[in-house]
Parts: structure tokens; sequence; C-alpha cells
């Protein structure tokens, strides 16, 4: 079943300010997630506040925090989120880079005290609105993994996302975990009751796990061996322990220890182009750079164009929520009394 | 056969030297080639000078370039290169982005009409003497695989690194190709007469290359399938399409074509952690996370650690120096009046 983006959205922040949450923030939180969707990262979506809840509920997030900023400098600042939800603290460090960055050509903003912030190119498609450059690293919500060579689980998904402005060519947006899959689209395939392909998941003695419910029971892989490993760890460093934030056996799973503090930390760094060319001609040849690349086969990837199009899609058509999703969200809504705006369209 | 850092350094300056490289840039260049084969990457090491040699001689190197910065801020510069050596280029770009960052906490430099500069960890880890942060991404100088899902050579083995402080722990140094292998270790595999694993080049058809005599007839594959691909063009179009510097298309094989510039980019980031946090505590923190990380198995592999064991191993016993390339060196060095320098210790 489908529904428009403005009617989910209402619900999702409904549902928050329901549960306690700042309705200004719970406005921000839900329009973050619901973007994610659009973008077709539905593990980072909709599909969270069923999550979510339960966390509020169980004490674990901040429901009016004093975000603030502990350092500043013209090019940086870290952003104490105060444990409020992490779509509130991004959306204010993305902010804040894009000011800095707006007046000094660049920035690199940190988050300490902040949650689990949803699909990373939402951060970074924020840049795209005043032309500038974004670069996102976090650290994931909980350990998937061990270090390369490694049998201990240290390691999250820990995303990047790289997104570039572009003049007619949908944007350059990279969005990307560093492991093969995600948890995010793995509880989409478990919700469609479909299997993983192997090489996603493999148990603790190296043997594929192709059911998705049984994912937990092993390890994720990184992209390309040590060499992901690697830049997962360099992402962890560069937004967790930099930023004074969880990493390594500091992260907690926010699923499964809903009350406590997660400390997640996030990076966020916002750079203008014309501080190397002229921003008309500097569009106009990532534009024909882009070109170039779709013309060199018939089924190319571009970063960000399949999320372009989707999005196209689904404001014209409506935000599609499966049948195990929908449940939960009218049983959420029943119970916090918000139920009436996901009845059929 | 085994010869000193000083020897082979002096040796690779003397042959650039003679054959009409600016002795500084002689110098620079030998000393950045050498800590390569310093740090393991003899790929980007001293089998470069036979290649470098020809591509001179060729007057595809500007010997006496006037290397400037064409736009600046407080946090940021363009380096034009003037088509000199890339070692030297980059050391240029390198000390401006720690010179701005030592003032301004961090800085974004990048480079255009530079050349080939061998090992990007070399790079990044200049910052760490000053305990920065350094981030360096460049386009490789030659095309080996489409874009993901294409079929046109449009992308090189465009390298990332990243270079973090510590303080007893050998620096975390991630150097990689998002490629999964890269051709200056092909080309050290075709030297020793080794053949190439499955998954490092397909053919047309898709099928596995293994001896790395036909790695050029095939595509490189990217780490991660579509995610490396993109990660790749992402490193390409924010060190080449932003400064201005060959991107796509316009990127030549500075091997096959020795007479052509090559307007190679690259762009440098340096940044000091004492923006967000204590540096002593980040340095102790990174350690912590770094220790425990090892400690997760027997074998772990640590981004930075092998390249720290192997420099201090190299530093004290000799770099290694292989029967094939040594005789090119000899000869070069015969033919170039300097040869003396090479002959048994």
């Amino acid at each position: 079943m489908r529904f428009s983006f403005q009617r989910l959205a209402g619900f999702a922040a409904a549902v928050l300010a329901a549960v306690g949450v700042d309705p200004e923030h719970a406005d921000i939180t839900a329009h973050r997630l619901l973007e994610a969707d659009l973008r077709g990262r539905s593990g980072h979506g909709l599909i969270r506040i069923p999550q979510y809840v339960p966390r509020i509920e169980a004490g674990g997030i901040n429901l009016s925090p004093e975000i603030e900023l502990r350092r500043e400098t013209p090019v940086s600042a870290l952003v104490d989120g105060d444990n409020g939800l992490g779509q509130v603290v991004m959306t204010r460090a993305v902010r804040t880079a894009m000011d800095k960055a707006s007046a000094s050509g660049l920035a690199w903003v940190g988050t300490v005290n902040s949650n689990h912030a949803g699909a990373a190119g939402v951060y970074t498609s924020m840049a795209l609105e005043q032309d500038m450059i974004g670069i996102y690293l976090a650290v994931a919500s909980a350990n998937v993994m061990p270090p390369w060579g490694g049998s201990e689980r240290l390691l999250g998904t820990n995303p990047i996302s790289i997104a570039i402005p572009t003049r007619e060519e949908a944007p350059f947006v990279l969005d990307i975990a560093t492991t093969v899959t995600s948890h995010g689209t793995i509880k989409v395939l478990a919700q469609r009751g479909e299997q993983m392909p192997e090489g996603w998941v493999v148990d603790m003695e190296g043997e594929p796990i192709v059911d998705p419910h049984r994912a937990d029971e092993g390890f994720l892989m990184p992209i390309g061996g040590y060499k992901g490993s690697g830049l997962n760890m360099a992402i962890g460093l560069l937004s967790g322990v930099l930023n004074g934030a969880a990493f390594g056996s500091e992260v907690i799973d926010h699923r499964a220890v809903p009350s406590q503090p997660a400390n997640v930390g996030q990076s966020i760094f916002v750079m203008r182009p014309d501080l190397f060319r002229d921003l008309d001609e500097f569009k106009t040849d990532i534009d024909r750079h882009l070109a170039a690349m779709r013309a060199a086969g018939t089924r190319v990837h571009l970063p960000g164009q399949g999320a372009a199009h989707t999005r196209e899609d689904l404001l014209a058509n409506g935000i599609p929520v499966g049948d195990v999703l929908l449940g939960q969200l009218r049983e959420l809504g029943d119970r916090l009394g918000v139920g009436d705006r996901l009845q059929d369209e």
C-alpha cells in the first residue's frame, strides 16, 4: 500500500510526539526518516519508527536535549547532542557545517552523544542545496564484524557518503556501508521473506548464512577484504574516537540495549567547489563526466541516480509500505492515539 | 640483493639529475620513491625509475617547473604543478596543507598539472610528523576499468589514504587502491614470475586472467562491486574534476604516452585533532582502540602496522632489489654515468 510523503511524515512525527519527543524534533526526525525512504534507503526510513519507540519508552533517548557546540572554530565544531535523536543532532551538525563553509569555504563538524541518524546520503544531500560538496562518516549503531583477521565483533557497518553537486544530471550521491550489506537491508529482506545471497554474512566457521533471520549469528563481511576493513576502521576513528564518541567495544547495539545512551558519533565535512574552480564550470564538467560514465554501457551504476529516480517516482506515486511494517505502524498508532492517519486512502 | 635507503635514494636522485631534473626536485622525488619502498609499497618505489626516465627523455615532464598556488584561502589552495614530477608537486601540496592546518586547524589542497606521485601513504604520513590527520585522494595515471555495469575503461585504481596519529602504537595509515589490486602490484608479480589470483583481473567476457603479463588485456575489478566503483568515482571527481585535472577519457596512460603531459590531479586534506579533543587524550584513545583491535584475533590486519614493521626492518637491513630491477637500474646507471653507486656492497 502506498501513502504520500506528507502523510507518512505526519504520522511518524505524531508517533514521536505522542511518546514525548519535542514536537520540532519529532518533525525533523520524521522528515529525515522519510527522506531516506524517498531515496530508496527504506532500511533507514519509516521501518525505524517501531525500533525508536521502544528505545524512547525505555528512557534511552533524551526527549528534550540541549544540543550545544562544545568546541568551535570558523571551520570546525564539536556538536554535543545531549543524547537527542540522531536525526536532530545531525541536522544541527550539517546546518552548522554549511554555515561555516559558506563563510570560510569548508568546515568539518563532529558529533558526540548522538544517536542513530539513518541514511548517510540524507545528510550529504543537504549540502547540495547550496551547491556544496558533503562528506559524511559515522560509527554504526551496532558491531557486526571483527577487524580483518580477527574473531571479535568490534566494527559496525560504518557508512560513508559523498555528495557532489551537478547542473542537469542527478546529483552524485555515494551512500554506502563499508560492509557488503547492512542490517537495514537484511531487515527489509527478512520482512519480505527473502533470502540473502552468499557472501553477505558468514558464521563463526566462515560458512555462509543465507537466512536473514539468522544474520545476527554471524559476521557481516567488509567490502574488499582487508581494504574495506581498514576503511571501516578509519571511518570509525574519525567519527567516533576523534569526537570522544563510542567506538569498538564501547559501541552498544541500540536495539538490544534500549535504555542505555549509545554515545554515537558522526562527522560531516562540507566544502564549496569554488575554492578550486568557478562553480558553474565545475558543475558543467561534473555533468559532462557523469554523462560519459552513463554512456560507457547499458547498465552503468552511477551513485545517486537511482535514488533521484526513486525519489521522483515516490513523490509522485506515494511511498510503498509493506504489510508487516504497516501492521506494526497501525498497532503503534492505535496504541498512541494517532492511528487514524494510516487508514486506507 | 639489499642496499641501504641512503644509497638507493642517492642513486635515484643521481639518475634523475643526470636526465636533467632540477637537483632539489631529483632529491625530493628519490626520497618519496624510496619511502614507498620502505613502507613495503615497492610497486610505487624504485621500480618507477625505469618508467620515469623514458617519460622524462621523451619530454613528457617539465624538468624545472614553476609550481605555484593558483587559488588560495587560509584553509585551501590549488597547486599548479606546471607538469613537474608528481612527488615534487605533492610534497609542495602537503607542506602547504600542513602550514595552513597549523594556523587554521584544517586545510584542503588540490593539485592540477601534476604527475604520478607514487604511494598515497607517503603523503598522509607527512602530516603525522606534526600529529595531524591526513587524507589523500588521487586520479590514478591510467584507466583500468569501466564504471560498474559498463564496458569502457574510464576509471583508474584511484587510491585513498587516511593517516591518523598515535602515541606508542604504529601510526594508523590506510593506503589502498579502490580496485582489488593495482598495476604496481601486478608489475611486481610479473617481475617475480608469479601468477595473479582469480578476482583481480577479468577479460572482456568476464573470465579471469591470471597471467600478470596479460593484465592489460582485461579490466581490474573494484572493491565491493558497485560500492567500490562509486567510491573510486568520488575520489576521481574530488581530486581530478574539482581541480581542473584529467578524469575519465581525459586520463592518459603515462607509461604508454610518454611525451604527453598527463594533467594528473591529487587532493590532500590535513586536520589537527585538537579541534575536537585534547591531542594527548586523542592519541591515547587511538592507541587503546588499536591495541583492542589487535587483540581481537591472532592475525588481525591493522592499516599501517605492516608498513611500520617493514620500514624498521628495511632501514636496519637494507632494501631488497630484485634481479630484474637491479639489472635495469645498473644499465640505466651505466648509460647515464652514475652506475658505480649500485655495485655490490
